[in-house]
């Protein structure tokens, strides 16, 4: 495999960042994960949008264009021969002087990693085997007061010692201070109740999900009544169906979260044909 | 400079870790930031405890002993010629699968960085060159529910946060949700009011200093009265002197915190110069 640090293609053997690097020393970075489909990310806009979200929040100017993060990004799939694939690009504030106050000039880090990953869509094969298996847990999401929840960055502790807490289960279910359901760790949360889809809003402390708004989207198109609110577990347990939604599994259907089973998954499998199908429109 | 990085003596320019190390995707990682008093760690057993603490509450098992972890401390300190230094000795998850949950094998990656740093002392160059100006800032620290607060890891962002709402500060004050104060961004806070020296207790969400720890033993031993407390911003603005203390400033004294400004340090000077005889008495 071959990544892109710096400007240059590498082989992932050489692809490193300084011990002296920002990212590294503080977190101090932004990311975002994409799905190439066809040698094509998909909906690129949006993500560049949301990673110039993190930046300005964690004030990195890095100077480069989204058309430069682009092609570095498309450089490394070509590189790689690979057309459907797991993109993960990271901005790092690069490495300063030794204080924790970071410098007015940014020499940023930019790294771009891929891995291949079939894609899932109508008739392909889907990234994940089975229906998750998840489980709410006590370690909290970082307060919006900490770090701006829009943010997508390297300070992801909170999210590894969660899914540590959720033990064999496949994804852990992040509840807030006042008894709601924000998010999982790498993705967002929906359930359907007498055919009312319901997902956390964004008011609460959830990062906004580029799936999660095209499944919203998609759901809106196909006339299915759609509530974002402020839901506690118990909302989840009654639910007929649960799935997460992330750029890497599209669309999971839920078999258990806590002590509840879902036996079904109707509507998150039709909104998730739909996605394939659109995916495939665009990309194929 | 050399820097100690997975076994290894290599030249600063060559001390990387992998792109997909957890350290630098997810600051998957504990630290300290320790001294060296003529070629000595300061404080060896209490840093290398805290780094123990942080792994235990990360569930890093890296299967070093303190023992091999302080000669990697001291052939950098060595291989660098350095007597007086600064040193961050950094153990991260490692290099693992792509997934967010980890795995039960842990490869970690081990680094030690070191800088010159000038001892302060009795009749040593102080790294601080005048008494620090300090801001209140609207970050807040994040809480024990999303990361033990005893734990120094490498999610950092809300310290970068905090520092670039000071502005042109030197350390930017920490306040809770409760309105208390609880520390500085890289450091831990002292003010003294008729006598008694008083500061933010552990309770609270407060990383347990270990020149903290030094300076309040130091003025029991020295008969000063002593709190440790839950208090607003208004105790410190009120407060005859203020202090800051962490490993590189040792004890540094506040001239200004927001509208608030100090003309004197004299316990804090006091305790500094103890301070520095301890470190004397030990190291030379």
């Amino acid at each position: 495999m071959q990544y892109h640090v710096n400007g240059d293609l590498v082989d992932e053997s050489d692809a490193t960042v300084s011990v002296r690097d920002r990212g590294f020393q503080y977190g101090d970075a932004a990311f975002e994960t994409l799905r190439a489909y066809g040698g094509q990310t998909f909906a690129w806009p949006a993500h560049a949008n949301r990673l110039s979200a993190t930046c300005d929040a964690l004030g990195i100017d890095h100077g480069l264009s989204d058309r430069d993060l682009r092609s570095r990004v498309h450089e490394t799939l070509a590189a790689n021969d690979l057309a459907d694939a797991y993109v993960r690009l990271s901005i790092t504030r690069g490495v300063q002087s030794g204080r924790l106050a970071p410098d007015d000039d940014t020499d940023p880090s930019v790294v771009v990693v891929v891995e291949p990953l079939p894609r899932g869509g109508v008739d392909g094969e889907r990234i994940w085997d089975v229906p998750a298996t998840a489980r709410t847990t006590d370690v909290q999401a970082v307060p919006d007061t900490c770090v701006p929840s829009v943010a997508k960055t390297h300070n992801y502790l909170p999210g590894v010692l969660a899914r540590i807490d959720a033990g064999d289960a496949d994804e852990a279910l992040l509840v807030d201070d006042d008894g709601h359901v924000t998010e999982g760790t790498t993705s967002n949360v929906f359930f359907v109740d007498d055919g009312v889809l319901h997902t956390p809003s964004l008011d609460l402390d959830v990062l906004p999900g580029i799936t999660r708004w095209a499944v919203l989207e998609i759901a809106r198109d196909a006339g299915i009544p759609v509530e974002e609110g402020h839901y506690e577990p118990e909302a989840f347990y009654d639910a007929d169906e649960v799935f997460f939604t992330n750029t890497t599994w599209e669309v999971r259907p839920v078999a258990e979260l806590d002590d509840a089973t879902y036996t079904t998954c109707r509507v998150g499998a039709a909104l998730a044909r739909q996605f394939a199908r659109e995916v495939e429109k665009r990309h194929y």
